[in-house]
């Protein structure tokens, strides 16, 4: 018999709510034996929705109900004031009382970074959580950290991003040991702030697989497998790839239609476009986790779709099945012992 | 009669110096009637390659002798010490004399940077230069710095970059109010730190036109002419842009070659592919400018080929005509009397 991951979902988070997620969810537990869900929200909608899915295996399928839904654009502090029974929020008890083994949330990332951090607290060792993500990189995948949390970081920081960066990589990619840069201006050691270079001090001191100082076409480039950085260069960098992309599509489907050759020549590549755009599909990277908490917890984009939803709910059941957040601690633990043995 | 303007060229930088140089900066007299260039470097070698060039108007062409030459790898501060005699020092000593009214170097950044501010200094008002380019973006180009002389940064300094980068927008592509904004991880005012919110308030009350904070993809959106940020996350986010396209284009390549129909799919489509490589080849966007200098200082990539090249001296002379450091010091009295009023 297969060891079920329970996963508490937000089914009522991001742009379009139930609508999507019920659907995505239903389609995930015929493909994912090991998945079983606890869909967190407006009782009767879910149930009529759930309804509407054809055959369900509906002992692997809860709902839970909650009365309250948080606002994309609502101010964390008040979600957490007067939110007590959202669906976001009981998603996240479910998860500090040991019934869901992660959860999922395509809801206000603010309140859903404050409400979880209230609610799970962080791992010992931990000063801050991060925002954790796969970018696509060539051949394969980077992992970077942080996209937006802490817009300013301690060296200390970025070391426990190193080692958080370190867990998530390995787990979700299956590496023996994720090469670790640290994202900096230059890769000679007096380039960038005093903070990076403390931080690179540190990393080199340490167990993790260290390469060094990387600059930003490392993120893509395949060199590294961790990219650490703090939230406020991470965030802009992440947009700053979101902006490119979407320019030269855009650039792209006007030169397509300059002329009727140009057409042609469009219609005639686009196996080629469409293997471009799956490389960058954002759909393929949804699902950032919320590294450093005692739990699970995955962001989806507000505005995903039923794939890019499911994709985030498989990274919540590989980090489940791994134990990320064990994980995490485990290595904490051991360079906490390396560092006072030195 | 055109008014002539002076480049004085550091023809000795660079990966290739003089080879590309040379040919480079003839081509561009024949174009240029208001253009006329004193060679520094090797006066012989440079001599001879001159000979080599065909017809020119030696009337506007002077080899002004140079013995050294700083070496792309070479600390700063060793080529400041140790090599006042290069072809790097002489061509900025030529700006500050007077004798020429900007300089082009495709030599080490470190030590053009260190050397051009030993020998111009920066003007009244300024604290540190900075680095800006244009970047390709939706419908044109936007402007940003600083792209990596200053790790960290002040909000006094941002607001003098947000000065800097209004007069070279401004010039270089003739726009009335260039429209800045303040790179941070959300447009709200409580986002980012505590210096880029004191930017955004000394923004606010300043007389350019400020739209606010912006993020990551507004780089190349179109939403904005000027980009204002420090060094470190302008670099990084510069060299992210550079990383994407590099991907991008090689798994291009790959898919392209992926059998004969892909093959075939991609020769139709050529001109789309030539018409994206063109809206983002680094060659169009060479030609960084050292700004917040009492003087013209260009600074043009070290691989650049002849094209390339060209586009960093034409952009000296953009800048030498409109007279960019008079204009930047006329923006900075206003903004003080400005500030001195409120």
């Amino acid at each position: 018999m297969t060891q079920l991951s329970v996963i508490a979902i937000d089914a009522m988070g991001g742009d379009k709510g139930a609508e999507v997620i019920v659907p995505a969810v239903s389609g995930m537990l015929l493909q994912e034996p090991g998945l079983s869900v606890m869909l967190v929200g407006a009782e009767q909608q879910l149930t009529a929705l759930l309804a509407e899915q054809g055959s369900l295996d509906r002992d692997r399928i809860e709902v839970v109900p909650a009365t309250q839904v948080v606002a994309m654009d609502e101010p964390p502090a008040d979600a957490m004031r007067k939110k007590k029974d959202s669906s976001m929020r009981v998603a996240l008890d479910l998860v500090r009382s040991g019934r869901a083994d992660a959860c999922v949330s395509a809801g206000n990332t603010g309140a859903l970074m404050a409400t979880a951090r209230y609610v799970l607290k962080t791992l010992p060792g931990i000063d801050r959580p991060a925002i954790i993500s796969a970018i696509p990189a060539k051949g394969g995948h980077t992992h970077m950290l942080d996209l937006g949390a802490n817009a300013e970081c301690s060296a200390r920081q970025l070391m426990q991003f190193a080692i958080m960066g370190t867990v998530v990589a390995a787990d979700i990619h299956d590496l023996e040991r994720p090469r670790v840069g640290l994202l900096n201006i230059g890769t000679e050691e007096i380039k960038g702030n005093e903070t990076i270079r403390l931080a690179g001090q540190m990393l080199t001191g340490s167990d993790l697989n260290y390469i060094g100082f990387v600059e930003g076409y490392d993120i893509m480039s395949g060199r590294v497998d961790v990219v650490v950085t703090d939230g406020f260069t991470g965030n802009v960098s992440l947009k700053t790839m979101e902006g490119l992309a979407r320019m030269l599509f855009e650039t792209a489907r006007e030169e397509s239609r300059a002329s009727w050759f140009r057409r042609a020549g469009a219609l005639a590549a686009a196996p080629i476009f469409r293997a471009l755009g799956r490389r960058l599909d954002p759909r393929r990277y949804n699902g950032a986790s919320l590294v450093g908490l005692n739990g699970i917890v995955i962001k989806s984009h507000g505005g995903a779709d039923a794939v890019a939803f499911q994709n985030a709910v498989r990274t919540a059941l590989v980090e489940a099945q791994k134990g990320v957040p064990t994980q995490i601690g485990e290595l904490l633990e051991k360079q906490a012992i390396l560092e006072q043995a030195n």
